[in-house]
């Protein structure tokens, strides 16, 4: 991490050797944003790059968004491209993709150059690789104009969230989101404490586990289910609570096996940079669940 | 069918011809059972055949118990075995195990014969394989007496079941379970009309489609998920409602990806005799279910 | 009562002396209506008197609507108006009033009489005095025109009432409302069996009772709140629960004082004619409602 | 506010002079605990203070329990209490009792002090004015052992709290309960927000205004209905939500009068030392209420 106050005060070369990479390769980005320092904002210091790049003309765009590498194409296989894109794509498993899924990705990132003439962008560090198919399928469809406008939003969101990780100071743009839960016991009026919950992730290949833990006194997940920070990834999740085993404890009536045993809460998250709060509130018999706040 | 009248009014052959099959071979229950006419309503006659099992003894009973095919055994396979037990195992799948499940049971059987000195009896319309599966565990640490009783308790609801679908008359016993559902559109105020509502049985093997159906201008599913009539298979089940479809439709604001798309609940079933009534309560946002009445 | 098939057979001077005071002393209307038989339900009978009205020019519409008296005027307090009026009337309390609710009355409807050149006229039998009232001050806001027509909607309404508990006979018309309840333990997942259950309709002189009961073993109280048939008056009401004497003897964990003791749900009716199902789902600690179906 | 550790250093006289009106006029309290410092902590230093007492022998404690002024007595109606005792009753009410409420609680003292030799005591900031009576009640059953006990918890209580709002130091007693609420749209799956909501104390005169407030961007009553510190007074609460206002600029489908309108919430509140955090789940046509936490 580099401060704010220090970017003010750098070299042209300092900075430049520290932003260049923000904008893929695009190097002259940073150049020509340093002229406008000092910036009084992280957040506007992004701004200015990024005007750099909508402002630079048609051409230039076009030749910008062909230095990013195909998404799981061959580079990230190889993992030659450059260091941001090699861990945003790894970090969704882009890299380890099976046979048929890198044919998949391969048939439509080729459908698609060909139709826009540059690749199909995406901010991968907000997405699920089920979302991602979605996107691909939807913008596909877009008008050239309307996909050249959807191409670069993503290059604001992908350089903003790669600002956000280099650059600290004050008026941090705002990129986190997270989900966190809360088990009531309404049977007896009380937090309910010790229930093991789990968040999966529903991708083309199968539920992932994304995270577990156990409730607390208070009946939280100590930390959330995804803490605040990094983007909530759009897309399909289950969260399962484990609520049988804790009301076979409570001396409640129950049957056997339990009405409610382990209760899957399957939700869609579609705003990255928000907080998604869904608490469990349930009793042996009931349960109910809403988007809290 | 016959009824329970002609039954009353019939000679010793015509009686043991028409029920002699009801207890697996050993028309000798039936025989004794005649001199007991008549009997004033088709629980009584049950009763009664029961009671002449129930006092024959424990050599008596042991070889009727083990005049039983072993379940899901290599009679079953064959469909050598009587008419009913035929048909109850084949509508639970019990004879198109594969070689895993066949060897599954095959050693089941096996280790309980042992123990026992008899097959493994269970009322196999009362039942789904995980829960059969299930039992077949926890008896098996059962005392001998007490699995004695067990054993015998499961040819009480074999037997009453078959009685059930053998006689017509006055003071039927109650052997039918149901599931039903309800869509409540909470947001509107109003039954939630036009809802995709699935039911599947979970198996070891899997999710296994029991019916589907869409939800009528009340809200209801026209008929239930599963009528009443037949006992309601203990064991675990998911409902899916596609009510993410539904609410696209409302004018309500959704997001994209809807928060709430294909709801499952997922609900144990534990008394087979029992009318289960399990509402959705849904708005886009929010969404509640219980063990209603 | 009589028959559609006997009015459809009656002479003129019969249809009328049976049908003649529906629509308040105007015997011209039935008397026109006769020629128009056989009518083929009862909803069209109803329909074709009406159609006299309504096309009996406005000369002939603003004599006959002040062939009605005042709403709680002093012909309520003396009972000299017609038969139907009356009951219709006194059902609602409106022949009881005390001065300062009769002052009330008697200056809004002389205001309003001045104002629109006929008597304030409203379907009593769907109304709460409070209702009642709100009408009165929204309707003497409307244009002349406007308010003619909903003075004519009322008499469909009134007329509609009159003939449908005047003639048996196919296609009555809908004009029955009605409210039910139904308690769900929530925390045993059992109906909500031996609550005490109080409905209030909430007038401007305060609550009062309307009906009450205790629920039996399916949790519902018996015969509804309100049962069908007669409009369900529009209004406000309060219906009362004493779940905390109910879960006092459930042997679930409480408070003392219990966290939930007696339930008021304060709930709207602006449907008169519509079934209105307000369930509670209850434990000691929570508890929801919402309108069923 | 006195610091614990200028206590601790404090000599006899000053010690006295600050925590001898602690236990109401029993200043030899405060003397024999002085010996015992240094106190690590506030509540070391209380229960060392109640220890006196609760090991001064029976007479001894008869007459500090005698040297109590009636609850609602001629001493609250002129002030002539000590100040901790005025204050406390006044809060409360007390002190501006009608004659019906003075000549009621004047011969529950007489009944009590006749049976028991020292005046009714209970620890007036616990509590509502009904709670009280219903203690008064309850306790007067009680048999003199029991009551004596019942009356030094009592003692405890009082003296906790007046510890607690004399000095300030680690350790501090938990004396302080809140009553909080949120209200979610669970329409559109987001706070309430600008909601009006009031709480109201249920007393044996009729329902008093609390606090009021509107919800803010979070759905919350900022500060709470009841904020943490204080006691929460044990009794009967109303909770009023005027959602009717809110759903009505909602655009959402409404009824006309609303289905909900004010939506009143009756709870009861046992534990004076808890946070009751009691959240309003709601559409125009559902709501929902818990004991959350």
């Amino acid at each position: 991490m580099v401060s704010l106050d220090d970017l003010n005060a750098a070299s042209r070369h300092r900075f430049v050797e520290v932003l260049g990479g923000v904008f893929e390769d695009a190097s002259w980005v940073a150049e020509r944003a340093w002229g406008s320092r000092p910036f009084p904002t992280v957040t506007a210091l992004h701004q200015v790059l990024y005007d750099v790049l909508s402002e630079a003309g048609e051409n230039r765009q076009t030749e910008f968004l062909n230095g990013h590498p195909d998404l799981a194409g061959a580079a990230a296989q190889q993992r030659t491209m450059g260091e941001h894109s090699t861990a945003e794509q790894a970090a969704l498993g882009l890299d380890r993709l099976d046979a048929a899924g890198f044919d998949r990705f391969s048939a439509m990132n080729l459908a698609y150059r060909e139709r826009f003439g540059f690749p199909f962008l995406i901010c991968v560090r907000r997405h699920t690789r089920a979302s991602i198919l979605r996107e691909f399928e939807r913008r596909s469809a877009n008008s050239a104009a309307a996909e050249r406008a959807a191409a670069l939003a993503e290059v604001f969101r992908i350089t903003r969230l790669r600002i956000a990780g280099l650059v600290q100071g004050p008026g941090m743009p705002a990129v986190g989101g997270g989900l966190s839960t809360h088990v009531l016991d309404t049977a007896r009026g009380q937090p309910g404490a010790g229930v093991r919950v789990e968040l999966f992730v529903l991708e083309p290949e199968g539920a992932e586990l994304v995270s577990a833990g156990t409730t607390d006194r208070d009946g939280r997940v100590p930390g959330g289910l995804v803490p605040d920070g990094e983007p909530l990834r759009i897309g399909l999740y289950e969260i399962r609570f484990y609520i049988g085993a804790y009301f076979a404890d409570s001396g409640l009536p129950v049957s056997d096996p339990p009405f409610l045993d382990v209760v899957p809460l399957r939700i869609g998250i579609a705003e990255a940079e928000a907080h998604y709060h869904v608490p469990l509130l349930a009793s042996p018999w009931t349960f109910a669940t809403y988007r809290g706040s």
